[in-house]
């Protein structure tokens, strides 16, 4: 029988009988222009990708995934740490949910002087955001930093020379008070050989080549250092750092990790 | 010897004895902030993932990469299909080089009303231009449009019902005159069996699930279609287009593709 | 000063002083050609992808990540979840960790006869095991399964047809006693509006179309009925079950995921 | 109007009134188990993701999809270049059609023995064939080999050290007379700074650094010496060479392509 448009049966509101609750459901990667906020306040315009979900008690059907998208449309809130909470909250409102969940991934540029001539490029990196709401908020914040790792072992066993690459140094943290992206990248690349430029002169380039030469690092020196540095930054509550290097003498990646809840 | 920072040998400027031109040579894979220039002339902020290159003549050993990386840098113009060749330009000019290639390829956000509902979602698109420069300059603009496929196989030999699911679609042209990605997006979304939306109430849904079963389309129906709205266009001097059904009954994707240059 | 060969310096083995454990360090995607146990005993020659780490301890510098590749060269059993606790306890063992793990995925190609003509079609699912040796031993075993779903509501809501799409329902288990990947993507499919085959004649695809249009499921159906499924069996102890649909009316993923210890 | 199972209509064979020829039409990415034939007549095992397309004649509404996979199950020969022509052959005869073309991608695993201590490692290197049978038989044999590159100038202006990378080297031709992918990857390996190998002792390590540092390469460099010893190679009557290094001092890649027909 044809329904009239007024009348057309909410299937997702019918009780479930299973007795099951679902962690989490909703909608994952949407594509969505963003402003990310700074650690200097202003707003860069990026592109964010946004899985958002909640969890569904036990005696309900479905969710209403339209509310999702619905949600991030009607945002006018910049994106970051400080703002996601309030965004995961009014997703929770929406859906009358017990929890809702935020996760969200954007290219975040920064202008970075070349370490000779001072000539300014672009860095993108990767940050990944994520919130949950509900009897507790919490928001996690992290980072996918690119750098160079130059292989201590390579450097002492050879006559001249050494073995380097691009590593991935990855983060991600549970914090009290004001911590910003920025402030992880600079751990990350504190940690590595040598950070990474998108723009580089000659001079730059033996400054960069000959850094990271007196500074060899294996991926278990870049998380370790990495840790330290967060172990004693006393804002930080809970840690995960990683470092996977695509080495340049293999076709595989040597990786290392250290997750740490502070006491 | 140590060189000083002024007298820094620049080796790809040497020559090169092996005889051998390289069509394209440079960067690849950049990230950089842009904004897109939409078919009513607003500007909108996106991000864009850049190749570079120049051809190399044979008796030059390397070319200057950072300088590609520059010209992006200082490129001030927004990106659209009708910038772009003086950009390359910039590029070709920067490089000293016969010839110059920008690839660049962004997501592209438009502002779609459901069917019934009027709702305003934000449906997100694939970009991807190409220009080359030289003796002679030529643009190709290309869209990667997600769409909804039912097949009309499956809707003909079942008593109800007819699978259908996501296809991808997407097309290059090179023209003359005034043409936008939107008027690409509208020919590619026209050829499926229904567009696809970001947000959708039970009305609308309604309406989409209706839309696609009176309107069932193959690969090979989505792409002739196409093909046929291009052939009718008077500025398409040349056209490519696919289509790419994720074929829910199965593991694997159906394909068809034809490429046209008119006489 | 030059070393010989014989007395080089291994850097690895010094001292470390800063104090931190390594979570996990070893070789990350290596690419080897395996034999996977079927449920029927017999070994089918496929692809392994290969995470291989260790522990370290607080006091150690780096591992020996060579080390780690000569185990993979040297294993001579087939791929299992019964036999990867040996090859995890020989890198354990030629590293002389205090823990070691041990994840590999790679496709699995499972002949399937069509529904009504019976032709056999070769199917593939992706495997993902995963083992950790040392004080305690763990195997958790895992599989996707590309399947069918049908929009529960869309049919209700419309007159005729409904949206489907391809939908990836992944799930990873630890238990005791015999259970095999066959039995999980059997659970799995069972939870989707229909299988999904390689090889279908139009017999086959009739029929597929219409035993999903009978069998609607949202993801959260998917996920529940995968859910009570993994309850019903008392050989499973921990469950994680999710299912993402590619919608076929959107350009984003439904998606849901229940996680389970069992009391 | 119900239909019987074996009335069921074959939309796909209508007549077309578009009159609109599909260049190519048919199943992507379908996973299949192989043999490949090696250089010394063995069958290695693997996994290959097939494309297999026809081209669809103006009249004709569509192909039969189902026929493609049937082929390949079907199929009894081992994959390499000599066998696929015979493979497409079989396509174009099951489907009807005046052209037919196949394209198959594969890991293919290679024993390298370590440069100084010969232990023998596994390589793994991505194959990609394609033919086309019609009027014409065409075959094209490439492969993706994982090198090692070392920066001259990065050499050239410090002091001490240059900053090197995994590099990804990629090659196709068309060829007469015998030609493996052995050969190819060779020629590849010649042309990069140092081969790459999953398995390095200390020696190994040291050789690998020092030969590296030795013979410096930019991707213009690796390109051109790779094009040179297709040019010198009698049996290659087209090739296209390109070179793209995962920079360790940027987060993009230097890139450089020569694709040349001979005379």
């Amino acid at each position: 029988m044809t329904q009239t448009t007024t009348q057309l049966h909410d299937t997702q509101a019918t009780v479930d009988r299973r007795g099951i609750m679902i962690d989490r459901v909703g909608v994952k990667d949407v594509l969505f222009p963003i402003r990310f906020q700074l650690r200097d306040g202003t707003l860069q315009h990026t592109v964010g990708k946004f899985n958002l979900y909640v969890e569904l008690p036990a005696d309900q059907r479905g969710t209403h995934m339209s509310r999702f998208v619905e949600a991030l449309h009607d945002n006018t809130l910049p994106i970051s740490p400080n703002t996601l909470p309030e965004f995961c909250a009014q997703i929770q409102r929406r859906l009358h949910a017990p929890t809702a969940f935020v996760e969200v991934e954007c290219p975040l540029f920064i202008e970075k002087p070349a370490p000779i001539t001072g000539i300014i490029g672009m860095v993108d990196y990767k940050v990944k955001l994520s919130c949950k709401t509900g009897l507790q908020t919490e928001t996690i914040m992290g980072v996918r930093v690119p750098a160079k790792s130059l292989c201590p072992c390579s450097k002492m066993i050879s006559d001249y020379g050494a073995h380097n690459q691009r590593s991935e140094i990855e983060t991600k943290v549970r914090y009290q008070g004001e911590l910003f992206v920025e402030d992880l990248i600079e751990m990350a690349e504190g940690s590595a050989s040598s950070p990474i430029y998108s723009l580089l002169k000659r001079p730059d380039e033996r400054f960069v080549t000959q850094a990271a030469y007196d500074n060899p690092k294996f991926v278990e020196d870049i998380v370790r250092d990495f840790a330290l540095a967060l172990e004693n930054d006393d804002r930080v509550e809970y840690y995960l750092v990683s470092a996977e290097n695509f080495e340049s003498i293999h076709n595989h990646q040597a990786y290392a990790v250290i997750e740490r809840t502070k006491q």
